[in-house]
């Protein structure tokens, strides 16, 4: 199988096969990284820009790194600094930086669709870093590459999501890829953080963290948005600790060989407490290790069918 | 020819021999830009400066692509994150970016003149990426080739540049340019954005759009600052959107192959309406690509110069 | 002699042969720094992480060229784009960083000992450019490279430092290595700046700037932080200018050949009056030429040694 698409916006529409194939070159790109020289020249003279409206250590850097290791040219674009000060729009700020010749352009912005807005009257490659609170593929398939590599096979596995589902892209894009790739996907979290009729994506819906933990392979803790407190979404971040952190005990609920994931920042001592944070189980360092794989083979694999067109 | 030059300051200096040798130069880096590996090796560890003290999409990303296609060495510096917050002047700044190693160095200023200050001063060569309202060379040589390219030949075309003449440093350095290569320019807009005597630099000044735009070969439309409102020069946007808008039934009265350009960011719906823009006689976005080209030649020539003086 | 340290913290805490092996080893990368094309592959592939929590022009900037001339992935990362905002600790964003493959952490953080914790916690090699008031290692390396390359031998100098001795990292860190080096440091200041029991160090301690400079070999000033005033710690700029501040006439006192050196950035006319800072005797800006060849020299040795680990 080849990979055809020329961009990746989300996991809703990948297929099954299209995922397994992401995360197969993943493993190639992995070893690139255990090389001595970390670097190889696949995007060489290929200008990929970081186009980001949002701030972010870990995508951004992240997303930069692997660029760097494919010997792509990397601009980054900060919207501080630029042109949106003066007022130009989204499309043709983007249109501009393909006329410079960008050939991917990897976007996060706060408007949820804004990824298929340039897939649409673009003719670069376009990376979808997080749109709103709608997905946020390449934290999905770095959480998947994480949990195969370690589990080996995802089919069959009980994954438990636990926090603010409605407000989150990495929620959305996990639900969409562990369930295409026939994992049993629970969610929790106060009611005010569980969208309508979430239930029709195939998933079973929990309000109480003990019950939900119970036997599964994998805990996926969500960031807490501490400005969302305001909102009343929740009354404390005391009380939502309280009944949705993740603690040593509610862990041994789990199963013996639970793994923990969080795609970071973590609040430390709210939705996760420091000792989960960096005990046995978590796994957090590795999805941020895989993160560099996993985005240098999305980066190689529009690259190579954009080239194709 | 060769040429001779370390900086390139202002089109008001250049010869007509040295803008053309621009020109070409940008041909031969155009062809790098469609090659499969839009890279070469003219200026591997050579380490460019861009110094910008204003806020710049397309100017600086143009230049970041162009030194990297170059493979130079490429420092960002901002001043928000440096040393200008300590009150270090701009002399001392560049001179040490020139201690480190800066061969070129791209500056931007509010100033008027200072690039000119380092070129006197530095060893390095100097690009100016705007001083003031005094003089933008890059984007009138981009300006030059875009036109040259499409037309052919400059010499006898008809120029028409629209807007605040008098605050533009595009429109002083597309001046230089236009008449230097034997193009007739007329100037147009409100009589408070039109300099006294600029007559003197061989255009000709209208300040009725309908009027000035017949015949036109090509329409060059200036951005308008919003900020300049407050200051009385016009008495609002819709007023002089009115006059001095671009809109299909104005540019109705220019030749039938008139070709629309703008240094952008556009502001839609004010100096340009959208179908404008869109529409087949905008070569706005060949303007930017052809940025590329046009430094990676400036770029070139001026690393080349100083590096057998 | 190997090189053995997998970090560059301090002065403090390196020996000698240490300093002298690290000075050596700037000669050679000097060397690549006069070369038609100023790069070596030596850090090809290596993923290199500028982490700056400070301002900084010089440091930073000086630390990326440096960087790019060996060939290594450079990421800057700025605390105002990235998770900081978010609260994240600075322990976190660091493993983060070395998760996704940083092999080198360049690191600048106003909280003295954080290049220590950094280099307790993570296995990356950590670099310190400027804790709190601390030390400021690649600072000192390089005042000492410049002195011995004029000055042949540091033994039997005399070298006087003057100004805010009590919070400047430069001051300690100068102290420490012109002190392993033979030299005779002397340190002249106000009495609010000059720290209690600083003569156990192996330093003289003075007051009068007259009395201070006869007969030595190399005055080191120091920048005044104008920020400091309101403090109370010295009466007004213009109090200290004429009491600490070096003209021509307190240079006189010196020895002939004496070379005035700053850390940069300068505030005219304050600690330094112009006519000093742009003579003869002035060797600020060979310290920031030498800056790139002895930061090239802390990452190839730090690299390599955490290499071979």
């Amino acid at each position: 199988m080849r990979f055809q698409r020329k961009h990746i916006l989300g996991l809703g529409e990948l297929s099954a096969e299209e995922i397994k194939l992401i995360l197969d070159t993943a493993e190639s790109m992995k070893e690139v990284s255990e090389r001595d020289v970390k670097k190889v020249p696949a995007l060489k003279g290929v200008t990929v820009v970081n186009l980001f409206f949002e701030p972010s250590t870990r995508t951004r850097s992240s997303f930069e790194i692997a660029e760097k290791r494919l010997s792509a040219d990397v601009l980054n674009f900060t919207p501080a600094q630029s042109s949106v000060v003066k007022g130009e729009t989204l499309l043709d700020t983007a249109r501009n930086l393909e006329a410079m010749g960008a050939s991917v352009i990897v976007i996060r912005h706060s408007m949820s669709g804004a990824p298929w807005l340039l897939a649409r009257e673009l003719s670069a490659s376009i990376i979808n870093a997080g749109d709103g609170s709608h997905e946020h593929p390449s934290q999905a398939l770095l959480d998947l590459f994480t949990v195969r590599e370690i589990k080996k096979e995802i089919r069959g596995l009980k994954v438990l999501i636990v926090g603010d589902i409605a407000h989150s892209r990495v929620a959305r894009s996990n639900i969409w890829g562990f369930v295409k790739l026939g994992a049993e996907v629970r969610l929790v979290g106060p009611p005010t953080m569980i969208p309508r009729d979430i239930e029709k994506l195939d998933v079973s819906v929990f309000y109480n963290l003990e019950e939900a933990i119970r036997d599964v392979d994998v805990v996926m803790m969500l960031r807490i948005q501490k400005e969302r407190q305001e909102s009343g979404l929740f009354p404390s971040l005391r009380e939502y600790s309280k009944f949705y952190g993740l603690t040593r005990d509610k862990l041994k609920l789990a199963k013996d060989d639970v793994i923990v994931m969080h795609p970071g920042p973590i609040n430390r001592g709210i939705e996760l407490s420091s000792e989960v944070a960096d005990d046995v189980h978590s796994v957090i360092l590795d999805q941020v290790a895989n993160g560099i794989a996993v985005r240098m083979a999305m980066l190689y694999l529009v690259a190579s069918a954009g080239g194709t067109e």
